[in-house]
C-alpha cells in the first residue's frame, strides 16, 4: 500500500546532514513540477537584501520540514506508535505545507487578496501532478494531507507536528536562516529536543530535562525576529513591493491596458488566476515583471520596480506619533513623491512565545517529573518572565530621501 | 584621493565572518545596479540541482573574493607595500572580475559566441554606473581595473591576486560552495595560507611551512571538482541548457517571427545586444523565458523549457567509443527524440594543478627556508605524484530515457 | 621599552582562530613556568565528568582570554587610544588572572583557607619567573598588573576589561566551554560584541545596534549555568571533594602521623605552603594524592578518594526542608556511612545579569542613539524581565545509596 | 542473554552529537575503574604541547571508536546481518581497544619492554572489573572480545571494524584530534564512507560512489601526520620523555635505592608490575613523578624532569648524514651535557596508505559497478599515484642549545 524506494535515497544538507526519502510518494513529491517550483521562490522574501548569503529557497526549507517530521515518527517515543498511514500523511503534509507561497510572500497579497494558505489547498487538491501523485495512494488521501496543513486533520498529534509553537515548521526554518545568513542566532539543539520529546494526553510534550533547551529554542526564535525577521532593510525591501503591488492594482483598475505587457501578472488582478496561473508566478516572473515595469511608462511603478532590482531601498525612522508621520509624509510631498505609495509604515512586534487558551495543542507543554504535564511558562520563570514583560511594539516609516 | 567611508561597513558573510568595507569606492560598486544584478545569477549554474542547498549568487561571491583581496593586501608582508592605489585596483578588480556572466554561465554561450570575460570588460569600460563610480577616482581607473581582470597590468603581483592557481577567487569559491552545498571536501585553512604567503621575486609565494596547507588546497580542489563541479546531474542539466539554447539558435535562422515573444534573447540572438541587453539578461529573464518556451509551439524547445523548469533531466552513460554513441544515439531516435538534441557527450577531466612553463605567474611557489623559491610541485611529493599520474577521463553521454 | 618579538607569533586555537603575540612580555610569561603549569588545571573541575570532552585547561583558557583583551585595545574604538603601557598592563593581567588557581578550584579551599585570588597576587608579586620576567619591564610593573586581577588600577577601564558583567574572561569561557562541552548554549557573536563596543564616560558600553546580541550573550550565560556549571553531577563530584579535603585536614588535626605519605597536602595542611608549594600542587599532584589515599587505611578517605577516581558518584535529590534533610541523613546513616562527611549539600542559583549600584564598571551599559548611556536591564525588555522575576534557588543533597 | 538498559543512554560529544549505549554491558564497562583510568591518560602525548586545546583523553576517543562501530553494525548493509552477539562483542573491543595504554604511550616503552597491546590484553583476561563485567556475558566472552584487538577473532570482519586502514579507530582519531586541535586537516565525510559501505567476499568494501570520500579520508591522515602527530614539537617533547625514562632505567640498574622515592615507577623498572600497578600508572602519577625528579639529586633526571614540567623543550635540526649527528653531539658536549640523553635523533615517515599482500583484511576495498572488488590503490589515480611516489623521510635530532 505504500511502496518504498528501492533503496533509501538520500540528499546532502547543511542542516540536517541529508535528508532521507524511503517511501516512492516522498520520492515523486519531491520530483513534482510544483514541489521543483518552489527552487524558485526564496525562504525569506526581501531577507538577502541585508544577509547577502541568505539566499536559500523554499524547497530547502521543504525538505528541511520534512526530514524533522520524518524524525519525529521514528525517533519520538509516542509518535513512532503512530500508524503507517498516519505517518506517511504528516510527512506529505509537512513537505507541501509551503506549496501555496508565491514570490515574497505577504508582500504578493497586495495584488491578490488570497492566502498563500488557499493556494496550497488548491495546489494539493486540484488538478496538479502533486494531486495525481497523492491519489494514488487513495482518493482520501489529498484531502488528509491538506486538512493537517488546515490544522483540522482528526489525529491532532498530526496537527501539531507540522503547526504549533514547537512544530518542524518552526525549527526547520530557525536552524536554516541561521545558517544561511550567516548569524548564530537561530541555533539551538534540535537533538536533544527530539531526545526529550514524548505524547501524553494527546499533545506534545518535553520532558522536564529538556526545559533549557526550549528556553534556548525560543531565545533563538527571539533573536531571529529582530536581528533577521524584523530587521528594518528587510522591511524597507518589503515596504516598496507592497506599494509596487499596490500601484499595479490602481493602474489596473483605472485603466486595465496599460498593463497589458505584464502578462504574468494579469490572472491575479483579474482575479481569475487558475492553478496554473499560481504555478508559473514564481520569483522569476515577477523579477521579469519587474524588469519591464522599469522601463514603463508609469512613473511610480518604473521607480519603484528599479529600486526593487538595483537595491535603492527607502530609508526608515520610528514613528512615535501622528505628527512624526505627518512630517515624512511633508517631506516625502516636497521631494515629488506621492504619499500614498511612498510612505509605508509597518509595525514589527513579537513575543517569542505566548500561551494559548483556545488552541491548546499549539503551546508547548513540559511533562513533570510526576507525570503531569504544565504549560511551558508555569514552570519556567524565563519564559514566564518574557510572557509577562511589556515587549516594546517597533513601529516604523519607510521613504526615500532623494 | 581615495575618500574612505565615514566608518568600516560590515556585511555578515558565513564564509569570511564579515566583509569589511573602508573605502568610498568599493561601498559604491557594490551599490551599484550592475553589481546587485549579480543577486539574479547562480554562482554554479545548475548545481543547485544536485545539491539543493547550493544556491547562492555571484553577488556573495564576488563580495567574497573582494574580502580574501583586501585581507591579502592588508596583511601579507610584500602586498602590504603595494601602493594605495594598487591595493584599491586590485580590489576593485576582484570585486568585478565576474560582472559579465550571463545565466547559467558556459551554457549561455551556446547563444551568443561572446565570452562573460568580454562581457565584463565591457561593463567596466562601457557608459555603466559601475564605469561612472570608477571614473571617479581617476579617468585611467577604469581601465586599469579591467586590465588586472585582462591579466595585463603592468604590476604582475596584482594579475596574480585575481588569477592564478592560489587566487582569492578560487580560495573564495572552494570555501563558499563547500558552505553552501554542505559538503566538507572544500575546505582548507586560508587563515594559514594567508599567514605564510610572502613576495619574492615578484610573485606570490608560499612559505615551506605551510606547503601541507597548500596541498590540502589542491586536494580540496580535486575533489570539489569530482563531487560537486563534475557531477553528472549537474551536467545533464548543462546539457539540458546548451541544446535549448541551441535549438532557439536554431529556429531563429530558420525563421526570427518564432522567438518574437522571446523579448529577452532577441538582442542575442541577433547578435545585437548591448550593455544594457545584457544587464536585463539574468536568470529571472532566461527562467521567465523558458516559462514562455514551455508553452511554445515547437515541441522540442517546449519540451526542454519544460524539463529545466521541472527538473525531468537526461539519464547518463559513460561513452568509451564511437560504438556507444551510435547506439545511444539509436535508442533516443526510436524513442521519438531528434538526437542533435537529445543526445549530447560532454568530458570531464581535470588536474587540481598544473605547472605551466609560459604562465609562470600562474603557478605556485614556494619558499624555501634558503630564500630559493621552487615551483610547487618541485618540492611536494603529492602534487608532483599527483601531476605526473595518468589521470582518466570521464566521458559521458546525456539523453531521454522516456 | 617593551620589545616585540621578531615576528608575531601565533597558536592555534579552535575557538579564536589563532592567538596572536606580538610582544615579548607576552611570550616569556606564556612560556613561563607558572603559566604552563596551567595546563595541570581543568578549566571546569569536574565537569568533565559530566561532558567527557570538556577536558580543557586553564592553559587554554588564560590564552583565550589574553586574545580577547589584546583584540580589545586593538579594535575597540576608545580602547585602541590607551597608551602602550597600559595596554600591555591589561593583556599581561589577563594572561595571568587565573595562576593562582589549585587542582578543583573551589573544593581546594576546604583544605586551605586562603583563597585563589591571593595566590595570583602572591605568583605575580613573589620570587617567581612571572615576577621576574614583569620586573624586567619597570620595578612596579608587577604591582601594575596585579591592581587590575584586584580591581584596583587607577584606569579603570583597565579593570573592567579583565572583570565586569561583559569582560574577556567570561566571554572566552562561555565559548571555551560551549566548544569542548559540545553543547551550542554557550555560542554568541562576539565578533559583533566587539565591533559595537566603545567607551564612554570611563565605561566599556556597547552601541544600541548591539543590544540583541548582548542579550543573547546573557542568554548563553544563563544557559551555560544550569546545563553545564549547575549540573547535578558536577556538583556531585565537587561535594565528594569537598568532603575528602575536610576529612583530610580533620584528619591531620587529630593526628599529623596519618597524613605523612601526603607530602603534596602538608604545607596547605599545615597552613605554611610558600609559593613553590603551590606551584607544586597541580592535579597531577592530588590525583597522584587519591590514589595514595584510596590504599590508605583510614576507612572514609579510601572510600572518598576511590570514587573520585572511579566516578562512583553520590546520587542527588531536591531539599525543600530539613525534613528532607533529616531523612537522608538516616538513611545513610543506615548504610553505615558517617552523614558528615557522606551528605553534602549545595545551593544552585543564579541570574544571568545582575545591575550593581556599588559597582557601576561591573554594569553593562547601552549607547544610546542620542548618545546618552543606560544600564542594560533599562533598555531592555528581556534583561529586565530576568531581572525582575523570581528565578527559583535549586538546593540539593548528594549522598551514596549503596 | 545480552540485558538493555531501561532506556537509550546518550552521552554529549562534539564529534559525533551523542554516543548512545542501549546494553547493559557496555554501560558497565564505561563505569568499571579501568575504563575510567583512561580519563587521566592524553589521547595525543605530547601534541598538546604543540596545539595546546588538543588536550583530550583515551577516554573520550574510546568513546568515539565505539560509537562509530556501533554505526557500524547497526547502520552498515552485510553488518547489520551480524549475530547480536557478534555485535556485541565488537562494541566491546572498540570500546577497550586502549585500555592498556600508560602515560605518554610509546615513550613509556623506554622503561618497561611490555607494550600496551599487552597490558591491554592483560585487563580484559586477568582480574579486574572489566573482566568481571565481561565474564557476566559467559565465560569466554572475555577470550573473545580480547581475540578481536588481537586480531585472531574468526569472523574477519569484526577485527576490520576495529583494525584496518579504514576501521572505527583511525576515524575516530582523525576527526577528533582535527577537532581539539582545531586544525581542519583531519576532516572527513564519515556519513558518507558509513553510507557506502557494504560487505562483500567476507571484506568490509566501498561502493565506487564513496571513493572520492575514501580519498578524502587517505589525504586526511597524511595531512593529520605532517601538520600533528610527526610535528617536531611534539617529538621533542617524547624525545625528553624518552631520555628521562632511559635515564631512570640506567639509574636503577646501578643503585635501585636512588629511585626509592618514585614508588609508582618501580615495578616497572623491577619488571614485576601487577595489572594493579599498571592501573595506578596513569600521567597523574607520571607527572607528579616528574615533580618528584625535579627535585631529586641526579642533574640530569632533575634537569630533564624540569624541562618536561615547563616545557622547556629541545630545538630540532634536520640530519642528512653521521657528520650532522656528530656535529651536534660535540654542541652538546660543549655545553656541558651527556649526549646520551641530551641528544635524540627519530625518523618520521609515512604513507597514509599501503596495500598489503600478506594482511588483505587491512586493504581498503572499492566495490565496482560489476559486483566486482579491487584494492583501492588499482582504482584511484590519487591513490596510486601516492603510494608508488617517493616520499621523503625526515630525519631529525633534538638537543638542547643553552
Amino acid at each position: 500500500m505504500f511502496p518504498k524506494t528501492n533503496e533509501v535515497k538520500v540528499m546532502r544538507d547543511p542542516v540536517h546532514g541529508y535528508i532521507h526519502v524511503e517511501y516512492q510518494v516522498i520520492w515523486d513529491l519531491i520530483n513534482s513540477r510544483e514541489f521543483q517550483r518552489l527552487r524558485r521562490i526564496h525562504q525569506l522574501g526581501g531577507t538577502f537584501q541585508v544577509y547577502h548569503s541568505a539566499e536559500h529557497s523554499r524547497f530547502a526549507h521543504s525538505l528541511g520540514v520534512y526530514e524533522i517530521t520524518r524524525r519525529m515518527v521514528n525517533e519520538v517515543s509516542g509518535l513512532k506508535e503512530l500508524s503507517e498511514e498516519d505517518k506517511i500523511t504528516v510527512m506529505c503534509a509537512a513537505l507541501l505545507h509551503d506549496l501555496g507561497h508565491g514570490p515574497f510572500s505577504h508582500a504578493f497579497e497586495a495584488i491578490t487578496p488570497v492566502k498563500h494558505e488557499v493556494y496550497t489547498q488548491r495546489v494539493i487538491l486540484e488538478n496538479t501532478q502533486v494531486h495525481e501523485i497523492l491519489k494514488k495512494i487513495s482518493s482520501d488521501f489529498p484531502d488528509k494531507v491538506a486538512s493537517i496543513i488546515d490544522y483540522t486533520h482528526p489525529n491532532e498529534l498530526l496537527n501539531q507536528i507540522v503547526s504549533g509553537q514547537l512544530d518542524a515548521d518552526r525549527m526547520d526554518y530557525l536552524l536554516r536562516d541561521a545558517y544561511f545568513s550567516g548569524t548564530s542566532y537561530g541555533n539551538f539543539d534540535l537533538e536533544r529536543i527530539l531526545r526529550t520529546m514524548r505524547v501524553r494526553e494527546n499533545k506534545i510534550v518535553v520532558k522536564k530535562s529538556g526545559i533549557h533547551t526550549v528556553e534556548d529554542y525560543i531565545m533563538a526564535r527571539y533573536h531571529m525576529y529582530w536581528q533577521v525577521y524584523y530587521h528594518p532593510v528587510t522591511r524597507s525591501y518589503e515596504a516598496i513591493l507592497h506599494s509596487l503591488f499596490k500601484r499595479m492594482k490602481d493602474l489596473y483598475q483605472k485603466d486595465p491596458k496599460q498593463l497589458s505587457e505584464l502578462k504574468m501578472f494579469l490572472p491575479f488582478l483579474q482575479q481569475k488566476d487558475t492553478i496554473t496561473d499560481h504555478f508559473k508566478m514564481d520569483e522569476s516572473a515577477a523579477l521579469y515583471g519587474f524588469t519591464l515595469l522599469s522601463e514603463s511608462n508609469d512613473p511610480i511603478s518604473k521607480d519603484l520596480a528599479r529600486r526593487l532590482l538595483d537595491r535603492d531601498l527607502f530609508e526608515y525612522e520610528d514613528i512615535h506619533d501622528n505628527q512624526d508621520l505627518t512630517r515624512i509624509k511633508k517631506q516625502v510631498e516636497n521631494l515629488g513623491y506621492d504619499p500614498d505609495y511612498y510612505v509605508i509604515t509597518d509595525e514589527a512586534s513579537q513575543r517569542p512565545y505566548k500561551p494559548y487558551s483556545g488552541l491548546e495543542g499549539h503551546n508547548i507543554w513540559i511533562l513533570q517529573e510526576n507525570g503531569q504535564i504544565e504549560e511551558l511558562s508555569k514552570v519556567s520563570d524565563l519564559v514566564s518572565a518574557i510572557v509577562k514583560a511589556n515587549l516594546k511594539e517597533d513601529r516604523k516609516a519607510f521613504f526615500p530621501t532623494h
